[in-house]
């Protein structure tokens, strides 16, 4: 497959090089150079020629880049030709923002089932999605295909919850609670630690006011 | 004030630091040698000693770390010893997930209001914040203190609220729209951008399983 051994740096800016073709592509640009490209994504050009490089020849001396091509390539790269069925565990303020947004969707990311311990919320529908209990959790593992589990539970039962998740064999883990998760290698957990987040804003605001 | 020349690098690390130190303390413990928080948190004894020792000495050969001056030295190098005061903007699914969220509260941080333009949401109270219609924004950016704004609204409207907020000499901004915004060098944005973090995980997750 092309761009499996593209570096993690690389991998990291893939993301928004996504984002930004796509915008591209909602307004009919069907080349763009990498100076131009440069100024919208405060970039520098040559970094945005050393990271395409790695995709194959996309670009043309005084041509610019093939918006579509690219953003083919780079689909392909982030396997985002695929779609993905997601649970979301713990329905609370932030399980529900996530079962209620709607891009998600629109990108082949489907939610299939909420979570909790509450017995107010289980049996309830969020946008169409059933919350179940939470001590049902490996039987619908089992009797349904799930790629990613989002974690939305507080610090305290992340661990607990993240050993059952790998007990069932789930492989992804996008982790929102307020704690670090150490999983096995063959799963792959990524971060949304928003309070490190917060933190990381309130000292640049501090840098900048000094 | 120190630590103001600590590497980026570093900083990055802070939080996460903060918020294994802060665990220690609430479990009651007192010391800690590099090695036994390597192992907690996945980061070398040495990259550890070498980020510590930027703030100071705390670590006693033989003895550890005294977790109490650490975390008070991080906490003052986080500029966590303030608190702030945070308008959020766009009353949607995150808007309300985050004012609804506790944690937020707890570590000084207080929200003062929220905005938005849906007549339906507008006057209304969540979590006892009041929904200010967005007409209102600088007459109320004028008549009260606002540290941060909370940017979460849809990414079309992004960069005229973020227009808004500069020229009201808001300095931080916590972006949680799908869409990147160029301030001017004295406001400090950090982007919480979730669909990007959504491909990572992807692209994590078909990579584990190459």
């Amino acid at each position: 497959m092309p761009g499996r051994n593209v570096s993690t740096a690389v991998i990291k800016r893939l993301p928004r090089y996504y984002r930004y073709l796509g915008d591209l592509i909602d307004r009919g640009v069907t080349r763009i150079s990498s100076g131009e490209l440069s100024e919208k994504m405060n970039i520098t050009a040559s970094q945005i020629r050393q990271d395409f490089n790695n995709f194959g020849c996309f670009g043309q001396q005084g041509y610019g880049y093939n918006v579509e091509s690219l953003y083919g390539e780079i689909t392909k790269i982030l396997c985002l030709e695929k779609s993905y069925k997601l649970i979301i565990i713990g329905a609370g303020n932030i399980g529900q923002a996530l079962v209620n947004y709607s891009g998600f969707q629109k990108r082949g990311f489907q939610v299939v089932a909420l979570f909790d311990t509450n017995p107010k919320l289980v049996g309830l529908s969020i946008n169409g999605i059933e919350v179940h209990d939470i001590d049902g959790l490996e039987d619908f593992l089992e009797n349904n295909e799930v790629n990613i589990a989002v974690l939305a539970v507080p610090a305290s039962s992340t661990v607990k919850i993240a050993q059952r998740l790998y007990a069932k064999k789930v492989k992804g883990i996008w982790n929102f609670s307020n704690t670090d998760i150490h999983a096995p290698e063959d799963v792959f957990v990524e971060n949304v630690h928003l309070t490190d987040s917060l933190m990381t804003l309130v000292y640049g605001l501090n840098d900048i006011s000094n």
